[in-house]
């Protein structure tokens, strides 16, 4: 095997064959969304630098950008302690949220209460 | 209903009941894990400030810290755009991965080909 066939084949997938992947601007380091991926998924985007989901909603391959132009090119790629989480640092043109703005998560906070850190 | 009520109805739990929650240092924005919540953990993460999940393994309300030391304040907290997936920022002591290193991710790389940028 080599070393990228041996590597994919230690992430612990669940049950329905996908792991999560956190996604991060490599440079800024934010946190731009988190998506699924398969074995498949993960070895088209190892090897071809164009990060690669797959779709859970719409049950196919989704190369990042393709529709929007807002494309994700691979910088490294991290596995967790585990095995089942992925960690991609990637950077991202544009908006990586299908909403328009550049994360997943801007604009949408959780109110934490007084014990919380400012 | 309250505020905080308001916005944990928000969230899009699984078919388990489940939400993943990515971990990240608020100021250095290092990605620490990721963990899982259900409705109860993300309550009382934003209420106490000290985070708490679910453990599908061990099936049981897990208070990071309470076994380690290696404790998780709450920050602030992000619901993503599908409502399906929470962003922690904490204020990590110590090790956030039981295997001693800072983050879940140190020094286990998936290896990328030629088309990843180096």
């Amino acid at each position: 095997m080599s070393d990228l066939d041996e590597r994919i084949a230690g992430v612990a997938w669940n049950a329905d064959g996908l792991a999560p992947a956190i996604v991060q601007q490599w440079d800024t380091r934010e946190v731009l969304m988190l998506a699924w991926m398969d074995e498949e998924s993960l070895r088209r985007t190892l090897t071809s630098g164009r990060v690669t989901y797959w779709s859970r909603s719409r049950q196919e391959y989704w190369r990042k950008g393709d529709t929007s132009g807002n494309i994700q090119m691979l910088h490294s790629a991290q596995l967790d302690c585990d095995g089942d989480t992925i960690l991609l640092q990637v950077d991202q043109t544009g908006a990586a949220c299908h909403t328009g703005t550049r994360t997943c998560f801007d604009g949408r906070d959780l109110p934490a209460g007084d014990g919380a850190r400012a």
